[in-house]
């Protein structure tokens, strides 16, 4: 099959932008394969050509939006952030007809809602999977996986920053201040971290994802929004003893002829599935009247993951441009999985005393032991058993070993054999 | 904007097909204005036109497959389930330039690659979202959310009724089969439950995305197959005792040049993501080159979770088959929410004794109390606090008893309010 050549103007090589340029240089021809589309970067723009960037073609940059925006490319991806020049990029490439992708969480907060409409008007494409949780297929889930549901509720995780802090804060026991500037040290938080913590950037999320889970325009100061600056150690700790955990939430519900949009820490009961999404991750949990209750959770921030996103748009719009070219590779070589693992191992047995000979075949077939037992039947109807953990080990080494074991006559049934996780 | 008209052939009527009649029905407005397509089901295929179905129109009902195969649909979806007839349903179709769309997980298992094949050929499209995990959008995550991505690894729990049984034996302490009677008295169980206790369902599942996230088609008897009917209630005692729980697992790994394919009960960490994983639900954990892990759980099969994964195809088909239709509603009401929930309540104070007044003002202002605590500060950092933890009450009231807090000067500070989640 000939693949398609799509060429793509990109407008900004940050975090993402670069992570964007690594992922189609990495993952082309699995893309290719894939998708039946060749993917290339025409041209670049920045605001320092001058600026170290690994892997990426200096001749590619340049410092004039219009060389990007005019260059005949077939489709603009918007990665520069804010509100202006951003926005009146955007709008010049739908009006010329382009698609656009963007990760632009502020400018779709602010103003998603006429973009999306002058999108329509062209009949062009506008991708912002990127704009919400990351690497996470949540736009994507709300605009085509659920679109057969009323979405009732919609409960999220938004912003990694808060979610690592409260983590450190509840894992650590340190007070706020220093589980923030663990944050910094690692890059999960600003050198100004105000638009996170005081969660105007959760509030920018929910947003957007109201607006496409409601199918409708919501205010801009419609969000009920807190932060939270003013958690201490202790109340986590108080919140424990209760048996909750402190999580900053998103929430947005359907209530009567309206809808009630919020974001604040909330005590959560340690069970909740929100309650284990731990550290920088993202989680948005979903109600609709067919699917009932869904979780999607995962990364949602960083270089690769929001470069994953804006990929997903671009092959999203260039498959659907030309027709149907998914095609796909030949047969794999499978493997029989031979992991090395501990095991559980079960054997029924007439005397417990088996233990001896059943320990000897097992450590005779390289099976070394953590712990073994003797067990007597509690009642008639039980079986007297042996049980052993074993240490890391080949399944075939635990297979041969049930093999000679069952031929040792030491079995009064047959034994199981379970792998252990870690 | 005038809707577009779709025809949809529908073969079955049973649990998924009933779902889909319901769905559509109920949701067409919402189907309408989001993807700006009006659905009409033509045609449906039965065995017995005169068993009772409540909704579905006794006109439409036919036993004869022609009339809906060559009927004019502009597309067909089979719900018949099994081998033969329903691929020569899908063969005909697809010779016929027209899209279909399945939940038929025992025949993608068997024959999708060259099905899919056949679909690309034809330069139509052949829909499956339903066949693995309901309304999990997994395949479309697969497909399309996570297409950037070398997949290295996909670990899931597949099979509901397995997971159900598992769960009850762990959670009530039961034996196999009273657990499986259980399930089977509540619908999570078939009468012959033979296909889902031991493993040929989640291997058939496992199969079909495997073929997905790796691009490859995968020998029909490459999955190591083993099922839970030899899973005692002590296995999952014991399992406990080390820290584990016993999790019905499907697992597809890169190994080298090969793919490992392994569907069987492992000792999970009762920390692990998938050891949440309750009852009859259903959950995937990908790992991507550049999302890393990322979680999809939800409801794996029913009714209506399988016909809205149906439904999501249909949409998708007709939405880009069509041009671009998606429109949005006009601005909605958002409410300042006001739930009734329980809430943690600090104070800052000079006196602990303050707990007196505080406690009257919350109760003139409505807001019960569960329990009140007067703390000294612990050191010369720390400050003397009120905490509470009030009864079910509305914001508004807290609200206003922060507000006459405040107003009282009883405070030394800012006093903080969180919501309990239940």
């Amino acid at each position: 099959m000939v693949a398609r050549k799509l060429k793509i103007g990109l407008l900004g090589c940050g975090t993402v932008g670069g992570g964007l340029v690594e992922l189609v240089g990495k993952n082309s021809s699995l893309i290719r394969q894939r998708a039946g589309v060749e993917l290339s970067i025409t041209k670049i723009l920045v605001r320092d050509p001058l600026k170290d960037r690994p892997g990426v073609e200096r001749a590619l940059l340049t410092t004039h939006p219009e060389k990007v925006l005019d260059n005949g490319c077939d489709m603009v991806v918007e990665l520069v952030g804010g509100i202006e020049p951003a926005r009146t990029f955007i709008q010049h490439s739908l009006a010329r007809g382009k698609h656009v992708v963007t990760a632009n969480k502020a400018l779709l907060a602010l103003d998603g809602f006429s973009l999306m409409k002058a999108a329509e008007l062209q009949k062009v494409r506008l991708g912002f999977e990127a704009s919400v949780c990351g690497g996470i297929p949540i736009i994507r889930a709300l605009r085509n996986g659920l679109v057969g549901n009323q979405i009732q509720r919609l409960t999220g995780i938004l912003n990694g920053t808060c979610n690592y802090i409260l983590t450190r804060m509840t894992e650590d026991r340190v007070e706020f201040d220093a589980a923030l500037a663990e944050a910094q040290a690692k890059g999960f938080a600003e050198a100004d971290p105000t638009l996170d913590i005081d969660g105007h950037d959760a509030a920018q999320k929910l947003k957007i994802l109201a607006e496409l889970a409601f199918h409708s325009r919501v205010a801009a100061d419609a969000v009920q929004t807190e932060g939270i600056r003013h958690i201490t150690a202790d109340d986590i700790q108080v919140a424990r003893e209760l048996g909750y955990v402190i999580k900053h939430i998103a929430t947005a519900e359907v209530a009567d002829d309206s809808i009630a949009l919020e974001v604040h820490p909330v005590l959560l009961p340690a069970t909740d599935q929100l309650a284990s999404v731990r550290d920088e991750n993202n989680a948005v949990l979903v109600r609709g009247d067919a699917v009932g209750e869904m979780l999607f959770s995962g990364k949602g921030a960083g270089s690769l993951p929001s470069a994953s996103a804006v990929l997903s748009d671009i092959v999203d719009i260039a498959c659907h441009k030309g027709g149907f070219s998914a095609s796909f590779g030949g047969a794999v070589r499978t493997a029989v999985p031979d992991h090395s693992a501990r095991h559980y191992l079960r054997f029924p047995v007439s005397d417990p005393s088996a233990i001896g000979p059943i320990t000897n075949i097992l450590e005779r077939n390289g099976v070394g032991i953590v712990r073994a037992a003797a067990v007597w039947a509690k009642n008639a109807s039980a079986q007297n058993q042996v049980r052993v953990l074993t240490q890391a080990c080949c399944r075939s080494a635990v297979e041969n070993s049930l093999r000679d074991i069952a031929a040792s006559g030491l079995e009064k049934g047959k034994g199981i054999a379970l792998r252990v996780a870690e």
